[in-house]
C-alpha cells in the first residue's frame, strides 16, 4: 500500500470531530477503498484546552490555522470551521497556494467564494472538494458531476434544510403554529437559538447556489437568488395545502429559461403524490430531472456530525485515490457567470388565500383583478361563513402564468376595500 | 483538448442505439465534463440491415463483435449484448484480454462471472464498469464505491425490478388480482412475454448480487442469495397488508449478520411510512443504511434505453476523465468469498394468512403451534364470518423470530384438519 494521505483538521466542533472519528473507526475499510491510508497528522481549534470527545494524541497541534495550512508535511487540509470569510476563507487560501488539497464543509465560504476558489486550486493543480457543503451526507454533488455526467440537467429541486422541514412537518403533522413548533424545535436543538439563517432560506440559498453551479457548469451566482424564508406559512395555509392535494415544502429550485438561470428558494405547494412530499422531519432530499435518466430523487441526512463526515471522508478517499473531479465538475476556466432570470419572469401556478369579508360580489372583484391580468384560475374554495364584520377565508388556485402578471393581480386584490388582509400568496410547483 | 476516447459499442438494441444517440445529443456538455471528446468509432450487432433509429455512418461496422474487441485503435469496448455467457462473454474477455476498458449493462454476466472478470481488468489494468448493470439510471455503484466510502455498510435493500413493482403497485390501486395485471403490463410493454425472469426474482437477484459486493467487498455470490418471486402474493394479501399499515413490495436485501452474508429475494410487508413503500409503479429504489451516513435512498428510473445510457455515459466519462475506479470499490484481489448466511438463520418478523373452517378451537391450535416454537404472536385478524363448510381467512403477525422456528410453526400448523389451504407466509422488513 502506499504512502498515507496526511490530513490537516481546521476546526474540531462537532464535524471536525466527528470527521475524525470516523477516519479512525473505518480506518480498514476506508484505506482499502482508497488504496492508501489516511492519516490526520495535524488539527487546529479555537481552543486547545476545550474538553473533546476524540483523543488528539499524536496530532501536532497548532493555535493557528491559517499556519497549519502552509506547513509542509501535509497533502490535504480539511477545513470545518465555517463562515464566508475571515478565518475559514483564510486557511483555505493558504493551503491551496501552498499546494495542497482542500475538503470543506463550508456552504457559505463557497456560495461567496467558489468560482473563486476553484480557479485558484485549479491554478495549483490541487482539488477543492465540498459535498458536505450541500445536503450532508447526500452525496448529491458526485452524483450530478459524475453520475449523470452523461446528462443535460433540466431543472433540479430539494429540501435543503431540516430545521424548516423539520418545523413544516410539525405544523402540519400536529396542527400547530409555527411559533410553538419553533419554541420547541429549538428545545429539541432542531433550531439554532438565532434560527434567522435557517427560517429565513439563506441557509437553503448557500446550498442550491452550489447545486445549480455544479449541475448547470456555471459560477456560483448566490445574488441571482431569489429568497424566501417560511415565516409567513400559517397552520391555515397547510391545512388549505392538504385539502388540495398538497404538501408545502421549503424548496430550493434552479432551471434554465428562456430568460436565463432561474434559482429560487421560496415555501413551495408540491402535490401529495411527489416523492419529495414524503421527505419529512429533518430529512434532507434533491430532485434532478436529467434529460436521459429523467426523474433521480436522493434522500437523506443534511445535517449531524456523522452524515457531514462521511461526506468530507468521501472527499478525502478521491482525492487519496487520485481521483479528485473538479470541485464544479468542468474546470473552473469554463464557468460562465451566465444570464440570471429575474424572477418577476418566473412562469408557474399560485396558490392565494385572502381574507375577506363575506359579502356578495367579493369573489367577482377579485376575479376581475385576476381577469384585468390574464390569471386563469383554476380552483377556489370558500368554507364556512363568518358573522358579520368577521373576515372569511377564501382561496384560489391559478393555471400557470407569469409572476409579474400575478404580482400585479394580488396588489389590485389587496386594495380591495372587502379584501381585510394582505394576501397570502405560496406558489405550486408541477412535479 | 485530449484525443477522443474511442468507443467500439456491441449491441445496438434499444440501450445500444439509446447509447449511441445519448452521446451524439450531449456530446459537448459531456466533453466538457470528461476532458475530451467521446467517440463511437466502432460498431456491431447480430443484424447489419435492421432499420435503426441512429445513423451510423462514419462507424467501422463489424460483423463479429469478439473481433472487433480485439482490434486496435479502440480504448474502450461497451458490451451491450446481454446474457451471462456466449457471445457476450467472449466479447468482454476479448476486449480485457487486448487491454480495453469495457463498460457493460450486463447484470446476468456479472453476476455469474464479475469476480472473474474484474480481475482479469485488474491484471490488464483496465476497467470494468457496470453502473447501467443495477437500478438502471441511479448511479448507486458509484454512490456505495466513492460517495459512502467512509461508511461501514450495515444494510442494503432496495426495489430493482419495475416490473415487479409496476404489478405490485397496480393490484394495489385497482384492487386486481395478479393474472389479470400482468396481462396489461404485458399489453403495454412493461412485462415481456416470457416474464418468468422478472416475476421469479432472477433479475433482481442479478442486480442483488452486484449490490452486495460492492457494498460489502466481497466476490459475487449470486448462488448465496435465497430467492423468491412474487406469483403467489394475492390481491387478499395486499389488502390485509395495507390494514396492517404495510405495502407489498419485491425487495432485494442484504446484510452481514452473525452466520455470514445473509443476501435474501422476497416479497415483503414494508411499513407504509417507510420512504421505499412510496416507490410506485416501474420506479427502482435502493436505500443504503450506513454507520455514519445513517439512511440514504436512491429513487429513479431503473429500465429504459436513455436511463440506462444515462449510466453507461457516466462509466466512459469517468474513464475518459482517468478516474475509473475498481468496479467492486476495492482491488479484485482483497474481495473475498465470505461465509453465506443460510436462510434458516434469517431473523425477522412475519405475516402469515390461514384459510381456516370457522369453528371454536381453531386459533387455539394455531396458537399452541406458534408457541410450541417459540414464536410470539403481534397481532390476528378474523375478520366477517364464513357460512359453514366455507374457508374463512386468518391474519396473524409474529414478533421477530428465527426463520428455521417459524417454518416449523407453519408446518405444523399447515398440517391441522381445520386449516384448509397451505398458509401463505409473507417477511415483515422491519425499516
Amino acid at each position: 500500500m502506499s504512502e498515507p494521505l496526511r490530513i490537516a483538521l481546521a476546526g474540531l466542533g462537532t464535524v471536525g470531530a466527528g470527521t475524525l472519528a470516523l477516519l479512525r473507526a473505518n480506518a480498514e475499510p476506508i484505506a482499502r477503498r482508497a488504496g492508501r491510508p489516511l492519516t490526520v497528522v495535524a488539527a487546529s481549534a479555537r481552543d486547545r484546552k476545550r474538553k473533546r470527545s476524540v483523543d488528539l494524541r499524536g496530532i501536532d497541534w497548532h493555535d493557528d490555522a491559517a499556519a497549519m495550512a502552509s506547513r509542509p508535511g501535509i497533502d490535504v487540509v480539511v477545513e470545518l470551521i465555517g463562515g464566508s470569510d475571515g478565518i475559514a476563507r483564510r486557511v483555505v487560501e493558504t493551503a491551496i497556494e501552498h499546494g495542497k488539497h482542500v475538503v470543506t464543509a463550508n456552504k457559505a465560504l463557497l456560495a461567496h467564494h467558489g468560482t473563486d476558489l476553484a480557479k485558484r486550486a485549479e491554478a495549483k493543480n490541487v482539488s477543492l472538494g465540498f459535498e458536505a457543503a450541500v445536503a450532508g451526507g447526500i452525496p448529491i454533488l458526485k452524483v450530478l458531476r459524475e453520475g449523470l455526467a452523461g446528462n443535460q440537467i433540466r431543472r433540479i429541486y430539494g429540501i435543503l434544510n431540516g430545521t424548516c422541514n423539520y418545523i413544516l412537518t410539525q405544523m402540519r403533522d400536529e396542527r400547530r403554529d409555527f411559533a410553538d413548533v419553533l419554541a420547541d424545535a429549538q428545545r429539541l436543538g432542531y433550531a439554532e437559538a438565532d434560527p434567522g439563517f435557517d427560517l429565513d432560506g439563506t441557509d437553503t440559498a448557500h446550498k442550491l447556489a452550489l447545486l445549480a453551479a455544479v449541475a448547470f457548469g456555471g459560477a456560483v451566482d448566490l445574488d441571482g437568488i431569489h429568497i424566501e424564508g417560511i415565516r409567513h406559512v400559517s397552520a391555515r395555509d397547510i391545512e388549505y395545502a392538504a385539502a388540495l392535494g398538497y404538501t408545502i415544502k421549503l424548496l430550493g429550485v434552479a432551471r434554465p429559461t428562456d430568460h436565463g438561470l432561474e434559482q429560487r428558494v421560496h415555501p413551495c405547494m408540491v402535490p401529495q403524490a411527489a416523492p419529495i412530499a414524503h421527505v419529512e422531519g429533518v430529512f434532507n432530499a434533491v430532485v434532478v430531472e436529467g434529460d436521459a435518466v429523467g426523474r433521480l430523487m436522493l434522500e437523506g441526512r443534511g445535517a449531524g456530525a456523522e452524515p457531514t463526515a462521511s461526506a468530507v471522508v468521501a472527499d478525502l478517499v478521491d482525492i487519496a485515490a487520485g481521483r479528485g473531479a473538479p470541485g464544479f465538475g468542468v474546470p473552473a476556466s469554463v464557468l460562465h457567470a451566465g444570464k440570471t432570470a429575474a424572477m418577476a419572469r418566473h412562469r408557474g401556478a399560485y396558490y392565494m388565500r385572502l381574507m375577506v369579508s363575506d359579502r356578495p360580489g367579493v369573489i367577482a372583484d377579485v376575479a376581475a383583478a385576476l381577469r384585468d391580468q390574464d390569471v386563469s384560475m383554476e380552483q377556489m374554495l370558500q368554507r364556512g361563513r363568518a358573522a358579520a364584520g368577521e373576515a372569511v377565508p377564501v382561496v384560489i388556485t391559478t393555471h400557470e402564468t407569469e409572476e409579474a402578471a400575478m404580482l400585479r393581480a394580488v396588489t389590485a386584490i389587496g386594495a380591495l376595500a372587502t379584501v381585510l388582509e394582505p394576501p397570502c400568496l405560496i406558489r405550486i410547483e408541477n412535479l
